[in-house]
């Protein structure tokens, strides 16, 4: 190996707030994909892939004005403003809207690809990451997210969580009791920002919260009184029909939560894993009907997938609304569990079986040897370098955790076998091909 | 629906260059990744994926000069220079140099990401596309090449083709045969770019462009003597041999070749799939052993993987070569072709079924047929709307070419039974809901 002159070199780093994937860490990854899509398949969603690349005038269409800082935005060779995607809605939206006459509806999509954040990195938070949504759009019926709580819980499960709850809520049912409380309609996202930390500081939190942010003791009671109803989620909502039996939009959000978990128990869901939470609220900007998070309790895992009903998003795009309903996982964060409780143990490396080779002379012996290995499907390395010691190929086998070598010298050539080598007990036996593929097939 | 103020639309477009890729699209390419995949797996490479941004100082480390027109390159928020990577093999250089101390060598990965080039669009050619690159870090031995060999004629075949051959050549052979011809070294790059194009214009041709550049006649006849000897691949070996019997490099080409050949016959790999060809180059930049090039004869498709030792690339980062050899598959071309000549047709969309929902009433026993079919492993949609006709729920599956259509209407329920509509014959018949679920696994 030559030296090169130090000066020369280029660093070899990644950007900060980006990662690269290897092996067990790729392969997690992959898996975890894997389990989600097959579940949102078997509901019959089908998968769409955009560009990385959007104008950036596409982009900024849901403008959140977080969204213009955060985005990474420049000019292309052709002087185009555009930008990397920043969330999987937007694209998805003006995907509806560029092929809204050729699409089916009720229209199914899941998506899951990465997007691209100019964020602080912090422990967690990575400006590559990926997001994995599904929603419908054209529909306006409440089974819509009823199923997809269905479908939500199914992946959650398969994904191997036990102690998890999806708190349903519906903005419709906010908006009247904020109404029913005359709470003033600018006050309405200050005070759904305290509601929202309900779970967090409790119902004196939000009181205090309240009462620091100028809103009136008078409206506090009240809305404080029907976010804190008791009971089964059945009697909460039968309670709040006939305190806001005025409202028309209360009993239009109170039946749809009725659809929604009338559904849920005719399916035989579990009712550990859903209920009424009033403290609901994901955000201000674009929802219009029911609201939904997937929350894992153990280990106090939190949030993993927030939802919801947006029917006024797409009109930006197209010209009229068109009523969707959906939400997203948060991937990295169900990745990152995944992995540091070790729930889908991955091997370092996928190999089962590394065939050494014991001299040129006996490398054909090895060359058919891997090729058979490989025909049955088992995963087979045949180390390279004939000339290598055998020491160097156990080496190489060792690290990268290959359980077992396969080694064919003199001996094991005349009697038509194999040695087999077991990386973890040492333990070596004489083995014929035969019963080597059926040890390593089982 | 509302209508929006035209003018505060924003318009719905993608980027010249840039695709969706939506349901069967998806699908397909999804697909042919996983065929690649499981196959470089099966041989011991493991994934690797490094992110979309990198410096602009790494991406222009391999620096063909082309790179700097076509890269997207731009500042970030920090003024840091960063672009989209270009290709795979340069971030992986990248990984391989960062992590050189915690890798195990020989090295082996395979990596399936899109890459990005600001290049004019034109048929087949886009400015997002997917590369799909293996490649082997840390070995000098040809067997690392001759077993990517044999991978990638498994890979191609598993993909459908049934005619084409690896193309193999080595970059030792063609120095040996320009230092024979005694051409200049400042010729190298014209006649090797000359002879590149024999499978194209013949030998003829060659001849032609050789005196067009300005390559004397006796340094011409030479190089066109070598390159046109005819007879097995072990024939011109053998002859190449004794015609450059005094040049190092030369024997030491051939030996590689001679090993790979070697090792392709003995693991029975079929001599229909691969040859010495001495027109193969593949560029002047990187190469510097053993090049090949798998080509598709059937249907004039050409080339649709090329690739090589490259024993000094990895030096420009980590201060010393480190030997590799690998590749790259043409993932685009493949799909391309695969869905022109419908080799691996995929279904429009990939439910197998839908429940209808016959009335309000009835909806509960739809709700649980849905449930049931995807218990039972069936990609089933529910249409999500109980009041939508009848007709209007056929019509969605129709449009979605959804082949079956389940609908549990009151004499249905009554009898325990489900009608079932086939939607392509449109003939209906009434059957239990376990021959229905036994139909639809089969």
């Amino acid at each position: 190996m030559n030296s090169k002159n130090k000066k020369d070199l280029i660093k070899p780093q990644t950007l900060k707030g980006f990662r690269d994937f290897y092996a067990s860490d790729a392969r997690l990854r992959q898996y975890v994909i894997s389990i989600i899509k097959k579940t949102f398949e078997k509901y019959g969603y089908e998968p769409l892939e955009t560009p990385a690349l959007e104008y950036a005038q596409v982009l900024a269409g849901k403008s959140g004005g977080e969204m213009d800082k955060l985005s990474y935005i420049f000019k292309d060779q052709g002087g185009r403003s555009i930008g990397l995607k920043y969330d999987l809605t937007v694209p998805s939206c003006r995907f509806v809207a560029q092929n809204f006459s050729n699409l089916t509806f009720p229209f199914k999509r899941y998506m899951i690809q990465p997007v691209w954040r100019a964020e602080k990195p912090q422990k967690g938070r990575f400006r590559e990451f990926f997001q994995c949504d599904a929603d419908v759009w054209g529909s306006t019926s409440p089974l819509v997210e009823a199923e997809f709580i269905q479908m939500g819980i199914e992946a959650i499960q398969k994904l191997g969580f036990k102690d998890f709850v999806t708190r349903i809520n519906n903005r419709k049912i906010i908006n009247a009791i904020l109404s029913f409380a005359k709470a003033k309609k600018k006050d309405y996202y200050t005070i759904a920002i305290a509601i929202d930390k309900l779970e967090k500081i409790g119902l004196d939190g939000v009181k205090k919260e309240l009462e620091k942010r100028g809103i009136k003791k008078e409206v506090s009671q009240k809305i404080l009184k029907l976010i804190s109803l008791t009971g089964p989620t059945k009697d909460q909502l039968k309670d709040l029909k006939v305190i806001l039996k005025d409202s028309k939009e209360a009993q239009e959000g109170i039946q749809e939560l009725e659809t929604i978990f009338s559904y849920l128990k005719t399916v035989s869901v579990n009712p550990r894993f859903y209920k009424y939470d009033p403290s609901i609220i994901r955000g201000m900007s674009y929802y219009t009907g029911p609201v939904w998070e997937f929350t894992v309790i153990e280990g106090g895992v939190g949030s993993i997938g927030g939802c919801g009903r947006y029917d006024k998003l797409t009109g930006t795009y197209i010209g009229k609304d068109i009523p969707a309903a959906g939400g997203s996982f948060g991937i990295e964060r169900i990745i990152e569990v995944i992995k540091d409780r070790k729930m889908l143990p991955q091997p370092k490396n996928l190999s089962q079986i590394m065939v050494a080779i014991f001299s040129e002379k006996l490398q054909n012996e090895a060359f058919l040897l891997a090729k058979d290995l490989r025909e049955a499907n088992i995963i087979t390395e045949l180390y390279p370098d004939p000339e290598a010691k055998l020491q160097k190929q156990l080496k190489y086998a060792s690290q990268k955790e290959i359980p077992f070598v396969a080694i064919i010298g003199p001996d094991e050539a005349k009697a038509g076998k194999v040695a087999l080598k077991n990386m973890s007990t040492r333990e070596q036996e004489i083995i014929t091909q035969k019963d080597l593929i059926t040890k390593l097939s089982g």
